[in-house]
Parts: structure tokens; C-alpha cells; sequence
């Protein structure tokens, strides 16, 4: 008798749940495909969602650092993990050979968290009173960059470096300051009236790092 | 002279707004055919509607109460009420037979305020710090429960009960306990373990709320 | 001993929990003897909170009708009732005499949500666009005003009525705009030129409603 | 050798980028065919923006004065200059001849910053308080009006002036306080309830600006 | 000549940069001296901070998993790590030694996002919809758990684990189901009418967790 | 009799409209000597405020530009202007002599909308996908950059050019380049290990701009 009635508590709420709140409270698994929105992209279908579509394995192994940086930036936002979109947060792996280095950049849209998880890293940002913070930072150690503030980080140890950096957004951008300068068609002698550098300083850069204008 | 005059005024103005403002800041009315976003669905044509999209008469008549909790919710969220849809707010209808429950449950998405319109409900909501606030309401009174927070209305008089609890988010979403845990395909090994229930306790009512696993 | 080990949890998740998660997260009871900010007041200590910080009363009762408006509205914002501050929702309680009218207004900070609970209410509003959108609500029955659109609220039938306004911030703010027009020192020359009215209407509501200038 | 390497480390940081940074996080161009959604419109395809997506020459003559209001405000909202969609920020020109008047209005969804270039402008708005505050701004001068609450600009000298306004959305919103009233099909029995004008004023002012009911 | 000159620019913008931008723009770093407000702590001056403020070293060694749930959460929020006062984001350490298990719980505030780096680790959550996503994560996997729903968290392997968490707000609040249930005092006679839980389960537990009432 | 009545309905609303608005709905005018919070500095007293605390008249004359860059910035953000704290909005008064230039800088919390209201100023800004846009504005144009990119402005023309540039919060924040790394203490050797720039580039720089380290 009793369970009679409490099954049918479960129809009632199944019924008033299903019909209720199909929609939108929860989460919005971006759907890569359909056109994006000042605030991400469409959500998928949630009949169609598996925990596949809230995991992800890319970050599971370094990124290839056989480049003049020697290091790489392995990143899980909306476009590699859409299960985050609209969920204000995202990650992406460091890896920094000896002698790696991230080069100065921004995230317009996100503050970022740095935890290093293996070696040293020598991280640093400029405030806007043009104050620089740097610390090296061992394994389990954490900085925070605010954000839109130049920052970067640096292999700081003589082993190989491996962190792991959370943004407050799910699209948290960003800005490279020498690809903006030197490998885009900025004009450079735009490019060294706004900047006071040298014109061989700038044309050398353009050079190797392919800038045209 | 002056009559024209203002006619012009008119037509001028009308002409500016029209072209000028169509869009986007008022309202917008979810158009539930269209695919979701983070912040809701995407919007009607404003020159589609009526005074209709913005009222809604579904909680007029109480829900049905001949189940084994004695208690219904009626909701006007989006996908009931589209006009809420970008507006920061909703509503829903509980009705409370005597000795009816709305068992333990959060809103992900939204805060909630109570305001009882007749009888007695015994309400409350449980904080982070484990701290339990309870008050019996009677007709008028109101209680805010802070997002996110477990909390309860069970009828707190001999008489039935009604009550209007608004949440400050068209689509605030709902997760009642007893079916996440007891009515859903959670692992019977994994619920005893991550709430240290008894293995009976939970086979009970995962046999009664229909949960597999 | 699983007694003793269990303890041993709580203690270790008491002093977690209490140094941890002591502040911010779930609620922010305002302080009303502090000063306030862009987004609210001050907390007051969580230590210090009841349950009576988050209900109130002061709806129970209908406000005094005995006004030529024949009308009452009765507010529970943050300074009536602090423990909406920060929560993104507040609420007010509507009376209406037979022939009573809430006066033409906008709230610049909320959109608002009406349920009717007791006779007929004739509520309004007119969007950017100069469309009107009327509706005679009947007990039970809801309607959603945008924020910062003009709306209004009568008495829709020949009984006494009684509404509960939900709106999406704890702050919503009131322009009343006879109030805004004809009881402030707005100069009379600016009322007529910014509005068209003629100045004899001018000076005689301004007369009645106490305006200068 | 060097030249390689950094060559190198082009490619490796053009793949990385343009895979990874490709949606979302700077701009949102608005794609005003796409369907409008609560935050804004969809995105133009990044790859299809050029210069003249960012910038617009709309405000760079004076609107049409030959009308009652000797008045003209030509705006820069999204649907005119879709690349502020998502951005938080729009502007308009204001003219106004000798005698000119933008009557007493409200933006629902923004703030507005007022800076003259040229003449003299009386400005002022109206607080929930009733308090008003009016000044004439001369060139260069500059006036905040906060969301949602009632303002207007005269001409304040004698000569032609000229500003620019600034909102803080991309969708400021428009409500003309005479044409919610007198331009729209609110019924005139219900204008005058809510407003406590004279049936004669009401009658008036809708014959010349076309409303009706 | 041109030295000078240069140095008059230094000077010229550094009187400019003090003045203008000395507040509140890059950061906040919490006070937490001061009164909290319902978006985080009031600012330390920004002349007394160092490196200090945003680096933080608390999550370098593993918390103490002595203890019967064989696990340990460190967090680093606004009151352990002041620097991410504002900025939208925070982390905390996770410890599950074998058969180690996080009970059941949610975040009110904020979306979590999981990184392991160290063992496995079995997690998931329930959805509104009372769906179940579940998978166990080896090193560099990393798993979304959505604002405000019930996740957990267990050793899924043979070895001792660690894992970062990342949550999109400074303050993302902590409930634990056993804890708002068990070691609060949450009437019993409430507790079993709002979750069916037997009357021995609940004193049981409530025994063990110190609960009382 | 009637205009009893409504002296009635006045001072009813009147203490109605006392209690209940007085706070924070409509505006918070920053009072600089209070501690300053994550969204802006605490109110002034409402009752304290006049017109002049909505009005500036900082921006009426050109800065000086008997500077090596030939140019000025006039801010007019909380700090100069309290009236636009918490409003989302603020404006900045741009001069450029013949030559004059704003150097390659971001503003890490809003967006920023320029209009030339004298001359021709050529700007421009640079995509996180590393595209310049860049366009040469007269009289009247506008154009958009997009939060936290890099931009810049210089003279584009013969003749002296002034502008206007609003931005969509209060507190813009701005990190000039230049300065960020070299008039800052920035270590010499990880400015060029993070920017690729040459030794004697950043010596020479950081001589003349005063940087140390």
C-alpha cells in the first residue's frame, strides 16, 4: 500500500520534473556547431550528454616542447572541453622544458590561478601602477594573475616544469604581446610609434616571427 | 499649424524609434523552439506578441495533492511562463495538504522567497556552517532561502496550505534529494559511501523511488 | 571504534569547516548601520543571525486604504528586510480599495512579478516601443512588468484586492511619476517643455501634490 | 638556425592559437539576421570582420532639426553599429537647435554619461527620492544620469549644440514619457487614473501625437 | 636633448598613472580586517601589498588523512588566499588516501572543476534531471561539476590520490550533505519527514556526527 | 475637499517613499575616503548630494602637451569623478598635437568607445587572433576596442585632434606597454626572456623611461 503510494509520488514528480526543468538551470554543453553568443555557445541537447561531455583527456599528456620556447600551452576552454561552457571556469596545462618560457601575454576576459605540479616555475604580472610581482614557485605552490594584466611564466629550476592553470572564464582569451607586435600585419612604423622600440629592433622580430606591414 | 507640427513631431520620432530600438532592450520573450543559450532562449519577435506572453494563469487552481507527499509545485519558469525568459525572476505555486511535505531539496540557480497565502508551513534551510533555520509562517509571513541551500516547507497547521515562493532566476532548476539520491541510477555502493547511509536504508528506498545501480 | 573514528570526522570537518567556509558564500544579512556599496550593505556577523533575520512579518497586514490613491503598498526590501541584501530578490505586498490604483511608475533596478491573491487587479505596462499591455488579473493569475518600463496596477473589480510583487534585486527602487513630476522642485517651465503639458495641468497638480519651482 | 627554430615556434603558436583562441573571447560582432537572444545577438564569423565592423560613421552629421522638438538624436546602438553587441557600451549625438528639447525619458537597461561639444546644455534627471538635479553644461562639461530614472536635455544657450552620450549597454533602451502616454493605445480613462492629468490634457495631447483608446 | 625629453614623459605619465588609476582596477586584495560585503572583503591598500598577497603556499603538503573518511580538503579561498578576493576564481587540494572518499556535497557559489595529478579518482554528480555522471579520472584528467549540484568524490585505485579543484568564485561555499543533515540540529522528527529516511538511520547517524534535536 | 485628499495621498507616499527607497537603488556616489570594495567605493550620504556630485568640469581644457609623446590623457573615472561609481560607465578627454601619440596600452576591466569631436586620429587595436584593425577617424566617427586588447590612437592629421573615449566601467584600469616594461623594476633579463626584445632595446628603454632591475 505504501509503496503503491510512493511510486506514485515518483510518476507525479517524474512527470512535473520532466516537463519543469528540462531547461537551462543546470548546465549548457556547448554545441561546437550552432553560432556563438556574447556569452557562449548553444547548449547541446541534454538527452544527447554523457559524462564524456563533462571529462576530458587532453591535458593528460605534455605538450610537444621541441620549439624555440620550449614550452607549450595545452588548453581545455570551450572549443576543446565544451562542458564548461557557461560555467564561468576553464584549464589548461604548462609545460616548460629547462630553460621554457610562456612569453608576456594577456587574458582579456579571465583572471588566471596557477598550481605547479612538478619543477620550478618563476611566474610574475604588472599591475597597472606598473608594479612587478614575480615569485619562483615550487610544486604545489599557487599565484594568482588578475586579469587583462600582462603576466608570464618561466621555467624556473633545472628540471623539467608542469603546471596547471585555472581561468575564470570558460573563454578566457588570449593575447601574445610579441605575436601582436611581430607575426600580425601591424604596420611597424606604427608598430614603433606606438612602442618607442628601434626600427631594427622591430624589423628583426617581424622577421623570424613572420609580421608583415 | 501647430497640430502639424506635432504630427511631424511624431513621425519623425516614430521612424527614429522604430529603427532605433526594436531590439533587445526590453524584453525577450523565450521563444521555446530555439536552441537554448547560457542565459536563456533566444527571443520572440517583439512584434509577435500580445499582453498573453507577459501573464500566465497556471497557478490559479491548486496542483494535485492525492499523492503520497500531499503536496504540489506548480511552476511558471521559462519553459511554462516564456515571458520571464532574460528577466532575472520567477515564480511558482505550492500547495500543502495537511500533513504535506516538500521534501529536501536546492536551486542551483537561484535564491527563493516564500510568502504564505493560507494556512501554516513549517519552512527551512540549512547554511554552510550547519546551522539550521526554521520558522513556522502563517498567512503573510515570508522567509528567504539563500541559493544554493538545502531547504523544506512542510504544512505547519491543520488546514491545508498555499503558498507563492518567487526565485530570482527564470530558470532556478531543482534538485530534490531523495530522487537524486534514491530515484536516480546512482550506484547503491557509491550513495552508502558518499553519504554513509546504511546499505538497508538505501535499497528501501531506491526500491520505492525507482533508482537502479 | 567505527563511534570513535567517526568522531574523529567530525572534529577534523568541524575545524575544516569552520576556518574555511566561515564567510561569504551562502548569505550576506545586511547591516543596516554600515555604509553601503554599489551592490548592497555589509554583512552582519553570521554568529550573530536567527531565523528572524530571514522572515518578516510585516506583510501580514493590509496597509492603510484610507488615502485618495485608495492604495497601499507595503515593501520588504533590504531596509525593511535585511536579509534579502545581496540575494538578487526582494518583495511587497499590495492593497487596493475598490476604486484604488497604484500611480503610473518604474523601478530602475528590478523587473517585477505579480500574483494576484485576493479580488481583480488591471496591471500594465508599456514597453520601448509604445505598445500597451493590459490585462485584468484574476486570483492566482501572474504577470511580469521588464525593468525601467512604466507600468501601473488598479483595482480591477468591485471587491477589495491584494497582490505579492516579487522583484529581481533587494533594491529595487521606485520613481513614481506624478511624484517625480509635480511633487519635487522640478521648475515648472522644465516640467512643461520636457512634457508638452500645458501649465495650467502643471501648476495644479503641482499645487495638490506639494511641488516647487 | 635561430631563424628555423623561431619560425618554428611560429607555426607550433599558429596552430595552438587558432585552434584554441578562435571563439569567443574578445568580440561578438552582432550578426543582426541571426536570431537576438536575452544578452545580445549571435556572432559574425570572426573571419569575415574587417575595420568597418568596429567602427561606424553614422554620428558624424547632425540629425534633422526641421521638427517640433528642434531635436534629433541618431543613436549607436547594436542595431546601427553591430560591433558593440557584447561589449557593455554604446553612444549617440544629440543636436539640438535654439529652443531644442529632448523630453523627459528613461533607459531601462543603461546609465548615460552626457559630454557637450558644442553650445550649452540643461540637463537633469529625477531620484526614486524625487530630488532633482539640473545644471547647464557648457563645452567639455560632462553629466552622469543613472539607470532607469527620468531625465532630459534642453538647448541652454543661444546657439545650436551638440553632444555625445554614453551608455553603459550595448541596448540602452528608449522610453519617451509623451509617447508611453500620448502615442500609444493606452486607454485614456486608464492614463488619466494612473496619472491623475485632466481628461482635457490626456485628450489633448493624444489628438496631436496619435494615440488612441 | 631627447633624454630629457623622454624623462618629462616618465614624469608627465607617472603623475597621470598615480593620480588616476591608483584604485581599483586590477585587483582587490581582502581585507580581512574589515567588513565583508555581498561580493567579497574591502581592499588592502594597494601601497602595502607584495608578492606575498598573490602567491600562496598552504596547498604544497598534503592534509591530514588520518582520519575515517581517509581524505583531506585544502582549500585556498578568500579567507586562506586573500589575493583572489574579487577576481572570480579560487582552488583547493584534494587528499583521498585508499578509500579515501569527499562525502556528497555542493557548492552553492560556484562550479568546480577537477585536475588529477596523482592516483585515481572515481567523481561525479547528479543533475536537476537526476541523471548520474560518473567516471574515474587518472592523472591530467579532469572533470566539470556544475554549480550548485550534489557531487562527491572517491579514490578509484590502489594508490594514494591528489587532485586540484578549481571553482569559479573566491568564496564557491561548502554544504555536506551528512553534515547539514547529521551534525547539525536539524530536528530528527523534521529530517525524516523531509528526506523518508528511517528514524533509526537518522539517530544512528546523528549519534555518530553529533547532531542533535 | 479633493485637494485634501490628496495633500493626504502626499504625505502618505511621502513617508512611504522616506523608509523604504532611501537606499541604494538609484545611484552610489563614491565617498573616496572610505575603503574600497571589489565593485567600488561605499556611498556618500544620499542626503549630502547636489548636482555637482552628477557634473565635472575636468575635461573642459586640453591636458598639457608639452610632452614627448605630444599628447594627453584626461580621465574622468571614480577618482576624479565619484558620480559614475557603481554606474558601469566613464569617460576620459584624449589631446594629440600634430605628431602626438597614445602609446600601444589595454584597460583590463572594460571595454572603450572613442569619438573624434576634432581633427583625425588614427587608431587601432589587435585581436587575440592576432588581426589588426586599424582605420583613420575625422570628425564625428567612432570605434570600438574590445576589453583588455591592445590599442593605441595618434594623430592622423595636420592639424591638433581631440576625442572623447567612454568605457564601460568606472574603474577602466590601463597598463600602458611601455611602462609596464620599462619604467617598472622588471628585471632586464626577463623582460628580454619574455618579449624576444634585444639587451640593449630594453637598456636603452629603461634608461630613459626610468625603469630599474
Amino acid at each position: 500500500m505504501k509503496f503503491f503510494h510512493i511510486l506514485y509520488l515518483f510518476q507525479i514528480f517524474f512527470i512535473f520534473s520532466f516537463f519543469s526543468f528540462a531547461h537551462g538551470a543546470d548546465f549548457c554543453v556547448a554545441d561546437l556547431k550552432a553560432q556563438e553568443t556574447p556569452v557562449g555557445f548553444p547548449c547541446k541537447s541534454p538527452s544527447t550528454l554523457t559524462v564524456d561531455d563533462f571529462t576530458y583527456s587532453g591535458l593528460v599528456t605534455a605538450g610537444n616542447l621541441s620549439n624555440i620556447i620550449k614550452a607549450a600551452v595545452t588548453p581545455a576552454f570551450t572549443p576543446q572541453f565544451p562542458g564548461v561552457n557557461g560555467l564561468g571556469i576553464s584549464i589548461a596545462r604548462l609545460d616548460l622544458a629547462v630553460g621554457g618560457v610562456i612569453p608576456l601575454h594577456t587574458h582579456p576576459a579571465a583572471s588566471e590561478l596557477i598550481v605547479v605540479t612538478q619543477g620550478f616555475i618563476t611566474a610574475g604580472f604588472i599591475s597597472s601602477a606598473n608594479t612587478v610581482y614575480i615569485k619562483t614557485l615550487k610544486k604545489g605552490e599557487i599565484m594568482v594573475f588578475p586579469q587583462g594584466l600582462l603576466h608570464f611564466q618561466v621555467n624556473g629550476g633545472g628540471i623539467q616544469a608542469v603546471a596547471f592553470v585555472s581561468f575564470s572564464s570558460p573563454t578566457p582569451g588570449l593575447q601574445i604581446l610579441d605575436f601582436a607586435l611581430f607575426a600580425s600585419d601591424f604596420p611597424s612604423p606604427l608598430v614603433e610609434k606606438t612602442t618607442f622600440l628601434d626600427d631594427a629592433q622591430v624589423k628583426k622580430l617581424k622577421a623570424v616571427l613572420g609580421g608583415t606591414g
